[in-house]
């Protein structure tokens, strides 16, 4: 039996020829991954183990970027305790405050992901990197921890479904849509424990930005990990932002799936996650009035740069609807300069959007732009349970950078091609 | 008996000739004011009332300032309910979240405070439009409620202390310089309950800003108000951002003052406020090596475009030292485009420091930087009061933007002269 793009990743990390679905192996880290949320409770966990040093001070990243600049005094309590044990340990990749991005958008820019890497990170949104040919899934704390002690993990390989893609999606349709569309179709555990592969000759029409938002939210339909193969465009990424050696895999013909699906991409339509679940996808044709209070257009799903392009596309020389407010949140300090230099911040803060410093921020309910009873936004960020961006009774819509910047404009959900 | 510039302003507000020290009137309000904190009690206030409007839409300004965007749940539920009054009672001058600025920054750019006016805000700061020859003071919640029904308040009228500036003040002594040096010479009860006038020929090397960063910090001395007379500088100052009349008074030449002071702005040096109070000032040649790990330049007091013009000059083609945080917030989206204009966001974050959208912020322990335990900042801000800035044991040290963009570059409290 064949062995999968995942399958090939584990064995050869795991040191042996073959693995299938099910088996249980331990697998050498090429990463191992924290954030200010997540690397406090593992090193209260790493303490215990009684070890005096990490794996490796080049292989582990850590970034306080979730409550950061500092929210309030409990959350620069955690961020001392990393930093200051990022400095004991003399753990190379630690981010401070204005080098600092969301991790998922800093990794891969920082070269510190790469094709066929095996990576753990204390987030579940860590399955991003698979855009890039990786194995990378989120992990508890205390795999964190003993991660950064033996520089291994345990993994029970995983089986697959396999997600081919065709065609040229139209104009307003990006990876958020393709994601939320696939989502809405197999349920948020449709994937539960299993490898999304994505894979057909609609991958060509794909930017790495749309990849890196399909793999990162894999885990919204219960994926262990989204994947890609390499290709031309992954290669010119990662030229341009490593200097490690990489190494593709491409599944075997006679891999096994648990599904196989096939999507045409310009079928798709703009689409969005009504609350309270990332699978309550409708259509844009499909939603009625929508009111909402602010726009939120940012995060590890859609704070590149290409989102921020795609917001001021559409916001340039208009104005945000009084009352509305529009949140944007570039996803690392490169991509705000980036911005920066396109004219994209100058444009958007005149249509009356505010544009913060890289932060996770409202995406989790963690500063920013929290929502008060019965307030509705519309985001590009990738959860809408009950509660998520602030009080339970508020509400979020998911939505790509396009149909969340139309709705600034107007006040409700809109299509971008109406405005 | 003569009058000084500020009983001159409230006794024809009140609409009686001549007042004095300690009688007790009835002004009429040209502005009331307040921000997401205090409006929320005012209107809690205000219901009681029974009343069902206000006593003008134009001349109330509520400014959700402090922890916005949204910071928490708390909050969201405290600006929303503000947002709401102000759509209710029509209020033009509810500013939103992307046409926002700090209050005190926001209100003389958006031209609702010009000289000769009376205005009361609920926030301590209200004193900064002193600086535009206003009479301007920060009352309670509840003289906000009872401004906000009857455009009108009661004040005893404040006695006078006289501050003579004379002569031109050395390259990085700035207005922030000037008042550190004026509290500390007399105190944090120094001007208790009185007017602070600023007078002198030294007046006309001082920027409208430096004036702003005077007369904010006026209540750090205690003082009722601080008041600057009107000059061509103001004229211009006010000609360029509002098409309101406005009233210039001078103290008569027999007005009586509790004190005069005679400063030689020649003589200053930089000036820093040691923990835990604004009074405690040192100059900067006398401090030692004061290690700190976070700098902040911003707030109500110096968040404008001279302040990061002060701070691109000295950080431009450097880099904050590692480990330390630098954050810097501009007061309004206005500042924040001029400063996008003149380069100065693209060379503040090359040089490593982060760039906030305008919020108070950490000044008050709210959010965007908040100290942990043991931690120390170099602030712009105008207190520095235990646990202001976070953890109760942690420091604030007050200074100019020029310091406090040199000591990012070197890690400890800095001379601007030295980097």
């Amino acid at each position: 039996m064949g062995m999968t793009m995942t399958q090939k990743i584990l064995a050869v990390h795991a040191g042996i020829e073959n693995v299938k679905a099910g088996q249980l192996i331990e697998a050498n880290l090429d990463l191992v991954l924290g954030n200010d949320i997540t690397t406090p409770v593992a090193l209260n966990e790493f303490e215990k183990f009684g070890v005096n040093k990490v794996f490796s001070k080049s292989k582990i990243a850590i970034v306080p970027d979730h409550f950061t600049p500092n929210k309030d005094i409990k959350t620069a309590e955690q961020v001392k305790y990393i930093r200051e044990f990022s400095k004991e340990m003399e753990i190379e990749n630690y981010f401070e405050v204005g080098e600092m991005g969301i991790e998922h958008c800093l990794i891969p820019e920082k070269g510190l992901a790469v094709a066929g890497d095996v990576i753990i990170g204390a987030d579940s949104h860590t399955c991003t990197y698979g855009a890039l040919g990786a194995f990378s899934t989120g992990i508890g704390s205390t795999d964190m921890a003993a991660g950064m002690a033996t520089g291994k993990a345990w993994f029970k390989v995983p089986s697959a479904l396999k997600f081919i893609l065709k065609n040229k999606p139209a104009k307003w349709v990006s990876g958020k849509d393709i994601i939320l569309h696939i989502i809405g179709m197999i349920g948020v555990d449709g994937a539960l424990y299993k490898s999304m592969e994505f894979v057909g000759d609609g991958l060509k029409y794909l930017t790495m930005d749309d990849r890196f938002t399909i793999a990162n939210m894999a885990i919204e339909a219960g994926g262990k990990n989204g994947i890609f193969p390499v290709d031309e465009k992954t290669i010119e990424y990662l030229k341009e932002h490593t200097t490690r050696k990489w190494k593709s895999y491409e599944a075997d013909e006679d891999a096994e799936y648990d599904g196989v699906f096939e999507i045409d991409l310009s079928k798709l339509r703009p689409t969005i996650s009504f609350p309270h679940s990332p699978d309550n996808t409708k259509e844009i044709d499909n939603i009625g009035d929508v009111y909402i209070d602010q726009v939120v257009i940012g995060s590890c799903t859609n704070g590149r740069i290409s989102d921020l392009r795609i917001a001021r596309d559409i916001l340039k020389g208009k104005k945000v609807r009084k009352g509305i407010r529009c949140i944007v949140i570039p996803g690392t300090q490169k991509i705000y300069l980036q911005a920066l230099e396109e004219g994209i911040i100058k444009d958007l803060v005149e249509a009356g959007a505010v544009f913060s410093t890289p932060t996770c921020g409202p995406c989790l309910g963690g500063h920013m732009g929290i929502l008060a009873k019965g307030e509705k936004a519309v985001s590009t960020t990738n959860r809408n349970f009950v509660g998520r961006m602030g009080h339970v009774k508020s509400e979020v819509y998911l939505a790509s950078p396009a149909v969340a910047a139309a709705s600034a404009l107007t006040g409700k959900i809109t299509d971008p091609e109406l405005v």
